[in-house]
């Protein structure tokens, strides 16, 4: 698996420390994994980093001891690191973490600590009088990692290339009288023979009416001349997913289904036609909604133009209508997400449309290989 | 999908209310998605339960709303339901729901809240000068979900079952020369034959010296002549997971793989005779682990000797040595969980063997077929 090196864990963490005075806090303590994993190589479903000033300790349990070990000794060693056992549990480990260092203003990761966690740790640096505060912060990391760096774009642009040999077994498996569960292992199959290490989400292969179903993934039924069909689906490749979807017609397709794809095509184009840095997301989402709602299919396009893509499948940016309590971003050269505009009406069946894509310096570069017109198998 | 009756959901709901005095609360906000279902048998990824003395409150967004239609027309409908739609953000949709209400002791389930939900849901209701106080609780419903009823108990027995034949295809799949992953892949197709909704979590096939690593899942490594070979695997039917772990030899067993099977085998035979309704979780745990530290093997059993089985793959009753921050757990018949001791050493290899069981009034029943002595292919 390939790691960023030392060097690049060095800046990625001085990134996080710059914001330190400007949050009030000594030290933040990061409990969402692929933080962890970004700020530090630590990869596994376990641990606590807490980044401070001068260095990164890593609270972690014997399992992932020989791992760390290996870490530590290659060219991905995280900087400075000090390691922490886990004795008891790991609200113990931290706390006892934090008094050693003697740190006072602690920042959590207010979206991956839960309550319980939160409560455990005031009370208990109260009973053993600790002077410790534990202030929230939100989405520093999340915000960090929004732009990539170039080991980040290397194996995000290896992982959406690979796609296109997965694309292909899929169009292969298109038969009217194939249930949707089969096309979806062909699919699955095709995604290991990439070399994903697995899969980014649950592949979904919706076919006919069941095109129309937001929350659809692959079922018995069975593909029927004339459907529409949606094939959604991704893969992680050295922890980075990507994520397409195409969408082909059984035997063929009659007038609607041309024109409810023709108008997604369109959508999606004016969307990709809109992506370069210095634009807003809410105006690359503009870009596809506008498409859809000249042709009186806004009410059918119920979802957000894209997501950014990353360590996560769903990570920022957001490329979606403005809200009240989010922040539009503005788009910067190195983000990468998927622009994926779509229009279902119930009963008859729906397309959607989705590519990667890298914000460059001028424009975007597509990660994936762009599909064409509406396919007939 | 099997899903209780709206009998079955009153009662469970009840025993939840019952509880509301001791807590001082008017009401119980539900975040935790396998909760949520047990109680209303919503099943989704999205969705917020209030349940109040009177009645039950379900915030959900419009992609829910056919298949909630559906279910309250069903003989599976949740009593008293009343939906409340999701305009914007949960949060918001959440504190209208408790003002409407008029409620103000609220409770919420601590361990599923984030600290962020939590702050805003504060801020906003001192904002807006509701007089809600939140309240942490714990643990509440997944106490209850320990016991199961009739309809989780006849699922439970049936997804165990159902492993006879995915066992048995994991058995033929093994042979040297053939990686770990392939066995795996042969695993998880019979898996899909047996008809499981998906993998209860990733299979392990973990074969010689990868047979010692508590995290190994399943890799290219090729089974060779004279390696144990962990196998590790579950399914989920109608929403219930069941999980088996049997150990082979490939080709032949050395006398050292021989006695370590034999202890673990021992270890297993001890815990399952502990089983019965009145008995401490960590009794049955001392039954294993007593076997093994006789045979000087207690540092190679580094994990717990069980975990529940219901909607969760691992949830309470945990079965494992005592702990300062957790309660043991006494048995009560209708408890269904593991049992599987192991033992495990560096640079050699490994043995797991576990069965589902669940406590009836006298002692337990086997859920899963009994394994054997070490088998050989």
């Amino acid at each position: 698996m390939r790691l960023p090196d030392t060097a690049t864990l060095s800046t990625r963490q001085a990134r996080i420390r710059e914001q330190f005075d400007t949050l009030n806090i000594d030290a933040l303590v990061i409990t969402s994994f692929p933080n962890i994993r970004y700020l530090a190589n630590h990869v596994g479903s376990a641990g606590i980093l807490v980044l401070t000033a001068e260095g990164a300790h890593l609270v972690v349990d014997f399992r992932y001891e020989s791992a760390v070990t290996a870490l530590q000794a290659s060219s991905s060693a995280c900087p400075s690191l000090r390691v922490w056992p886990v004795p008891a549990s790991y609200e113990e480990a931290l706390l006892r973490c934090l008094s050693e260092l003697g740190l006072g203003r602690v920042g959590l990761e207010a979206t991956n600590v839960t309550l319980a966690r939160y409560e455990w740790l005031v009370a208990n640096a109260t009973s053993r009088s600790l002077s410790i505060s534990f202030r929230s912060t939100s989405g520093l990391i999340e915000r960090a990692r929004m732009v990539k760096d170039a080991t980040e774009i290397a194996i995000l642009r290896e992982a959406a290339q690979r796609l296109d040999g997965v694309v292909d077994a899929a169009f292969k498996a298109i038969k009217g009288g194939v249930p949707e569960r089969e096309v979806a292992l062909q699919i699955e199959g095709a995604m290991r023979d990439a070399g994903y290490e697995r899969l980014a989400f649950d592949t979904i292969v919706a076919s006919g009416p069941n095109a129309a179903l937001p929350h659809h993934r692959a079922g018995e039924r069975m593909l029927a001349h004339g459907d529409l069909v949606v094939l959604d689906f991704g893969g992680v490749l050295d922890g980075y997913c990507c994520d397409i979807t195409r969408t082909v017609a059984v035997g063929q397709a009659s007038p609607r289904a041309r024109d409810l794809y023709d108008a997604v095509q369109a959508a999606h184009q004016a969307a990709l036609a809109a992506v370069r840095p210095g634009v807003q997301t809410t105006a690359v989402d503009a870009a596809a909604r506008g498409v859809l709602e000249a042709k009186g299919l806004g009410p059918n396009f119920g979802h957000g133009t894209g997501h950014g893509l990353g360590l996560d499948v769903h990570e920022d940016p957001r490329v979606g209508k403005p809200r009240q309590d989010v922040e539009p971003v503005t788009l910067e050269a190195g983000m990468v997400f998927t622009i994926e505009p779509g229009a279902y009406v119930a009963g008859f069946g729906g397309v959607r449309i989705e590519d990667d894509v890298l914000v460059t310096d001028t424009g975007c570069e597509l990660l994936t290989r762009p599909g064409r017109e509406l396919l007939i198998f």
